[in-house]
């Protein structure tokens, strides 16, 4: 029998898991609460114990399993070392040996941080399938991104590879960003920066709206009247695919990807996101006529698990 | 013996070769002059005749030699291809190819665009010596970039991987840069850059200055008079170490290398220049403590003959 591998992303509320064939076929998906008790200790044993049960239930041996990887909130070291995961709990840990051990059988065992992992994912099974080089832009209540070169996870030297929601593209901002800066991708783009957004037009402009007699405004209902033309969500929708061209523009003249794949909530605004972002990267980027790919992710909440598997096959 | 390698960087007036032991240690250098003439049909001719004369003197035969790398001032493709060169008159030609048929052996050639060759240059015997990732940024009369990832140039896929001078950085800016966009890091942060920058200031403001005086302002006139505390000059070079600071901070949130390494003319205004940057580095990067080091060019214009010859070691 072909082998199998697993993918485990490891979330704030709860850990997701789904065993896969090498070609990528998802053969079972299930998941677990994420226990964050006692500094996170229990999360690895709980992984241990659901994967032993479920291996014993297909009547698969540890020996039949290419590997498993892990997705991680948070920095991972190269060796797997995560020296703190807030969302966690988790200090001074490499969760990979620690699963190992757990286990009980000496198995490949791989990881990295979620956001990196989603592209890989997406890359191998989703809406980035086929492409080598891509950036997964996340765009969800923060701005997520991940960097996928040759087929591999760029993981950079102190953390920071593809952490593009808070790249500087704003110099007028005044609120500061959750990471204590300003001007942030994220403060704009993410679903609480295109509320805000929303907001801030309302309180300053007389521009009607039906957005106006809302109690509580979501990205959601910016997103649903832009694409009904109603002009003041417009605007907003024009100033974050200005953004977003302006930074699928910079990533451009950096990396140079084949394309880009946008995921998260506010992705669910489709083709009418991707055309505005279009507009811009060509405005932005004039030094060649020949552009990367913009593509909607495929996976939903599913691309971390397979990306950690991916993580295995490498 | 061990084995020797060729390193020819091709410039618009002049083409560079250098002789190199696999160490990196340079044998011997010389220049040729660029025959334009024809569509720079002749330069790959003589550079053919002057690597054969040389090898001839040093008694070295063609299959001594580990192999010869071109670093070329233009867009070239992972098999050599070379679409267009406006500086050399090229244009669908493959360097690499007619190189090999012109010195008449199966001898092992490669090729890359001049700025990333000058990057490894300086990762292999340079001021990033002893990092593996590094981007280096080259400020001359333009700003070039060259990402090297793994010891190895990141290509990219439309040829634009580190063409960091044309990432727009300033949304205020009204003139044209010479790609046809607006705001780019070049029209600040090259030797052209910080003059128009200077002349800009000396029109809008009545700061006094001995810049004043001068008939033609250059970018080294800036530069010696801002670290010799000239309150004019000084504004022009924090606002250039301003936008150096958010491109490495840009940079670090994509590619996070190890080092950055500033390079070119405007360079020699030495640690004044990275001082600026990182503060403003620190300043727009706040989501890591820990940063890249900011490193200074070694080799001057011997960074491309160094960088070709490296080509050929991977």
């Amino acid at each position: 029998m072909a082998k199998r591998c697993i993918g485990v992303d490891i979330g704030g509320t709860s850990v997701k898991l789904g065993i896969f064939d090498t070609e990528g076929t998802l053969i079972e998906k299930w998941e677990i609460e994420t226990r964050k008790t006692s500094g996170g200790r229990d999360i690895l044993k709980d992984i241990a114990e659901t994967i032993k049960a479920h291996l014993q239930d297909l009547n698969l041996k540890a020996d039949e399993l290419a590997g498993i990887g892990l997705g991680v909130p948070g920095p991972v070291m190269p060796n797997g070392f995560v020296e703190v995961c807030v969302n966690l709990g988790w200090r001074n840990i490499n969760p990979q040996e620690e699963l190992r051990a757990l286990i009980g059988a000496d198995i490949l065992i791989r990881s990295n941080n979620d956001a990196n992992v989603a592209a890989l994912g997406e890359m191998w099974q989703g809406g980035g399938k086929g492409y080598r080089d891509l950036v997964m832009i996340t765009l969800g209540t923060g701005v997520g991104g991940g960097i996928i070169l040759n087929q591999r996870i760029l993981g950079g030297n102190h953390g920071m590879a593809g952490e593009i929601g808070h790249i500087h593209v704003r110099d007028e901002e005044q609120e500061i960003c959750n990471c204590g800066g300003r001007g942030c991708l994220e403060q704009i783009a993410s679903a609480t920066g295109i509320v805000r957004e929303a907001v801030r037009r309302m309180t300053n402009t007389d521009i009607p709206s039906p957005l106006r007699s809302k109690d509580k405004v979501t990205a959601k209902d910016v997103l649903d009247l832009a694409k009904a033309g109603d002009p003041l969500c417009e605007e907003v929708m024009e100033t974050v695919g200005r953004y977003l061209g302006l930074i699928t523009a910079q990533l451009s003249m950096v990396v140079d990807p084949e394309a880009f794949v946008f995921g998260g909530g506010v992705s669910k605004a489709g083709v009418y996101l991707l055309d505005i972002t279009e507009k811009y990267l060509n405005q932005y980027c004039s030094i060649s006529s020949k552009k990367a790919d913009l593509r909607l992710a495929q996976l939903g909440n599913d691309a971390g698990i397979y990306g950690s598997a991916r993580l295995i096959l490498d």
